[in-house]
């Protein structure tokens, strides 16, 4: 028997325990990992920036040509049931929709019958706790991420196994994460988080090839407020190194420092000054309305 | 409810309708396409070349650092079964191993339950009837397939979207199926095949950024059988087009004949006379015992 962390799922119009929550082996979400999906989290029973993610599911499930069984509000309906029913204070809330079942296994995409669940489980978190106040150790892997140019990045896919190889590496190398280059000598993403520098007090990320994290938009605002001046642009692994500060964002925790990038020590201390106040200024707005979204019980 | 084409799987140790042969949302295969699969074809109670896909799976599985929960007799021994229990005469038989569901959701594939399970299904084609008499309609992507710098293609995997946005194009310009090039003027495989040119009696085949085939293979033993001279090599968009004959290779079907790309009408008449050689032969193979193993009842 398989062990299940806790949680429940929505499914074929049901709610139930998340170890009933299945998809059929004929799923093309499974067999061409067509599917597209977003993850918000909900902190203190308060969903993070749910609009943003809503706008971005609904662009990606566009791209994809897929359709949802229900409209914008009947979507956010759904995700507030879900999390009631988890019973979870502080979740991660992952809503996919997958190209389906086609009843012949014709293998033309229009034949077959998408399918949507969301499923919630326990609020996860990228690096544990001494990790995150130490900053974590990474890896520049050899493999290159997938390029925009077959894989549409800002459609959020299950497209990973580059990431995954490059975490094995990572392993090998004796560290706890990495990062992938676009073969060109620029730095694109990580598993599950975008990537940002910060030398002499400004910040930079790469402009393509990443997908468009709502937690590095976020981080963007905050520089914003903060006057802090950021740019998207092609950031170098060169640059990335000598950078004063480096920092993750994802969902799956927020903002958290990197300390190490392939044996080379970032900056003084981490986490940096501009790091400490961006994480900061992140967690206080979880409970500002403007920023969160109650869940309706 | 959803249909379902019909067969059989075994999962979770169980064989069980193919209905009810299911996967948990939380399985990394579909969360992260972390998974591989080969897939053999029975045509008439006999596998066709079952040793060939046994091997390329079991080396697939190590690539990814994945573990079978039986050793290569066994693995045969559940296949066999499987095609049995089906009833089917002609069988595609698909065999997946994925990275499974980690009871914690840890992010550490290490830390995941492999899941290996098969299904088997009617025995399916590329191109119907009709397709496959007059050469199959082909259009050229302007997504390009993902690179072997990101995803090793010799790991047969699900990482398709690029193939998905391909056919939809293909759709688009009324086409029947898609070739997808490399972004440097070199064409690589189709979704589910693999592409070969005709030019002065000799056969080209793209040598890198593309998956093995097993057709592919037996279509370069059969060209080796006919003395055709063969050369795995760069096939540009412009020589396929110029070919006098384009065929392409799948265990979906076999060896399928191109009547047109993006318009430009292929040779003189489809399909050609050595596409034609070595259809019938690549049919004949299929009750030689040396090419193909009876399904043991």
């Amino acid at each position: 028997m398989t062990d299940f962390p806790p949680g429940i799922a929505y499914i074929d119009g049901e709610f139930v325990p998340i170890s009933e929550a299945k998809i059929s082996v004929l799923d093309w979400g499974l067999l061409r990992s067509d599917a597209t999906y977003d993850v918000v989290h909900v902190w203190k029973n308060r969903f993070f920036r749910l609009d943003h993610h809503l706008d971005r599911f609904t662009a990606s499930v566009s791209k994809l040509r897929m359709e949802l069984p229900f409209d914008r509000d009947g979507l956010e309906d759904i995700l507030h049931r879900c999390v009631v029913r988890s019973g979870l204070e502080d979740a991660y809330v992952e809503m996919v929709l997958t190209r389906g079942v086609s009843p012949t296994f014709s293998r033309d995409p229009r034949d077959a019958v998408n399918n949507f669940f969301v499923f919630v489980i326990p609020f996860g978190w990228i690096a544990d706790e001494q990790q995150r106040a130490r900053g974590l150790r990474v890896h520049i892997a050899s493999v290159t991420r997938i390029p925009p140019s077959s894989i549409d990045p800002t459609v959020k896919n299950y497209h990973w196994l580059d990431l995954v190889q490059g975490l094995h590496e990572a392993y090998d190398a004796g560290k706890e994460n990495v990062f992938l280059g676009d073969g060109r000598g620029n730095i694109t993403e990580g598993p599950g988080f975008n990537i940002f520098a910060v030398k002499n007090g400004a910040v930079t990320t790469p402009a393509t090839g990443v997908i468009k994290g709502i937690t590095r938009q976020t981080a963007l605002d905050l520089c914003a407020e903060l006057g802090v001046e950021t740019r998207e642009t092609e950031v170098s692994e060169g640059a990335l190194k000598s950078a004063d500060e480096v920092f993750v964002t994802s969902t799956a925790g927020g903002i958290v420092a990197i300390a190490e990038i392939d044996n080379v020590k970032i900056g003084e201390s981490t986490p940096g000054a501009i790091t400490k106040k961006l994480t900061e200024l992140y967690w206080t707005k979880h409970s500002d309305p403007a920023w969160t979204t109650a869940v309706i019980v």
